[in-house]
């Protein structure tokens, strides 16, 4: 496997000169090669990293998440059309946590987002379906830098609005969204409080048929509790919308809105700033996986972690005890 | 200052006998032995928390925060004196996320809670004033431990509700509650959704007045706005509840709530299961801590990580790659 995938490999400046030409089979064999986990592969990767980084940072990154059945697919490719009707070039890539255990669910499906997959302004790219979530939002938050390298002006990263993968996508993403469905009971919709607070905008998606008026009372819902808090740093309010995508009604003014957000933020200075502080963001985080993942996996740490686990459960152990002992296992040999 | 301390340490036993015994002066010398930064302290501190062990854990602990003005002193107040009246003993601490840098405000002042520091069932620590909040929790929860062994039947602990602290009191507590203003105007009370997720109480302060009607009607807003959140794993609904510490009503029926949860928790296990899991959160905790505070204390990372940042920042270094420099830089040298 990692045989095959080194023997087709290509020198650095053909994957260069293919993403800068706007090479989709380039792009996608990039893509492969920043998702291998061999080391040839990865310094290679990290090589050509270097080189595009110049040509990246330009596009518009939009995250976009929401609860299995919120009708993600349909807003996506409504949204999408919408876009490249205008001529607007658009990647779409996935962070998905449930990838990492049962080999993939978001996107795996070919039969999703068919118009989108066969528009020449579209690219679609699924998300990788091993290693662990941080590992895998490191390797999107990449291909996303080889997608604007090769021209891309608009790059959505989506995500199932269930766990932590939501903050790994807010963080590398210029504005967030979140799709909601009206009035499915509260306590169904699983959102999280920290999600809607991360959300730039509230989408209410399937306002149709019988639904549109419970949709117009769910925005009125929604837009009340984000007013009980406080006003986001970057000088932006987030707004909810209604859309139906089956209708291929709202979209216009979603992206109006989007748009409005994008020319605000610059203004304010605010859109470099966040991508500064992302930027430095992601360098700490690969430096705590890193000594973390280091510690966890040191052999005598994962001798004792159990024994010391039961013991600080059963409160005969105090938690400053068991680090302790762990840390002396730790430091004892030299780190690998 | 260091010898001084030391000249005024006891033998161990000294401090656990006292501590047993319900001595309140040798508790405190145990509290200045566990916020001391000495190492032999330090050591004496652990032998002593080992000793204690066996008599902890049978208070009930409960979290308090509120945005500067929202009258925490005045509701501790009442709310203590309701409960020492009751003989109930109880022990006020608290983390002062501002007290690391300014020398303490929270409990500083010595005519805060005037009357409860005068009364027999009441004790009351000001926050250790030095060290990261993350230390400055730790001391909190050593001390909470130290005062659960000296027979306190509640521990309430204190935070000023503007940072990261209140995730810290909510790590070691068994019931946070969340002290709100009425019409103070939303974004005024800076209080972020995430610690109203965090909350199993609201209470309304200053419902006194003029100000009672408008209090009804925060209640409902925030009822309608925590209903609209899922439903806590504990099997606790939070409520929202109103009071006036000045005419001192609302009081006995907060108590009533509180009790309610207690029983609720502890019938469904989630009380024993929630303290297992904090023991848990605090061992990782302690490893996380230390072995970043290891890497950023490194002679060369301290040396490296200016230069990184800055080209990290100016989109010259792509964040992975200024994370393996100073990697290589912390591996090539021993850790000390």
């Amino acid at each position: 496997m990692s045989f095959k995938m080194r023997k087709n490999r290509l020198p650095l400046q053909d994957y260069l000169q293919g993403i800068l030409h706007q090479d989709r089979i380039v792009l996608s064999k990039a893509i492969t090669l920043i998702e291998s986990k061999h080391p040839d592969d990865q310094q290679l990767a990290q090589q050509l990293l270097t080189e595009v980084l110049p040509h990246t940072g330009k596009s518009f990154r939009i995250g976009i998440t929401g609860v299995p059945g919120v009708g993600k697919s349909t807003f996506i490719e409504a949204f999408g059309s919408y876009l490249t009707q205008q001529k607007k070039k658009m990647a779409i890539l996935a962070i998905d946590p449930t990838s990492t255990q049962s080999k993939g669910s978001i996107m795996g499906d070919k039969t999703r987002m068919e118009a989108l997959s066969m528009n020449p302004y579209a690219y679609i790219r699924p998300s990788p379906t091993s290693g662990s979530l941080g590992g895998v939002a490191r390797k999107t938050r990449e291909t996303m830098l080889l997608c604007e390298a090769a021209g891309f002006e608009i790059v959505m990263i989506e995500t199932v609005g269930v766990g932590q993968s939501e903050t790994l996508v807010k963080n590398m993403v210029d504005f967030f969204l979140l799709l909601m469905l009206a009035g499915a009971g509260d306590e169904l919709q699983g959102i999280k409080k920290g999600i809607m607070e991360m959300a730039d905008m509230l989408v209410i998606t399937k306002a149709d048929g019988t639904n549109k008026a419970k949709a117009q009372l769910a925005k009125q819902e929604y837009e009340n509790a984000l007013h009980l808090f406080r006003a986001p740093q970057n000088g932006w309010h987030p707004t909810v919308q209604i859309c139906s995508a089956l209708k291929n009604e709202g979209i216009a003014s979603i992206w109006e809105q989007i748009e409005q957000f994008h020319t605000t933020t610059q203004a304010h200075h605010f859109f470099s700033e966040n991508r500064k502080k992302q930027a430095l963001h992601w360098m700490y985080e690969t430096i705590e996986r890193h000594l973390l993942e280091t510690f966890y996996h040191h052999k005598q740490v994962k001798i004792l972690l159990p024994t010391i686990e039961k013991q600080v459960l059963a409160g005969t152990l105090l938690p400053i005890q068991g680090a302790q002992k762990l840390l002396k296992a730790y430091w004892k040999q030299a780190p690998s």
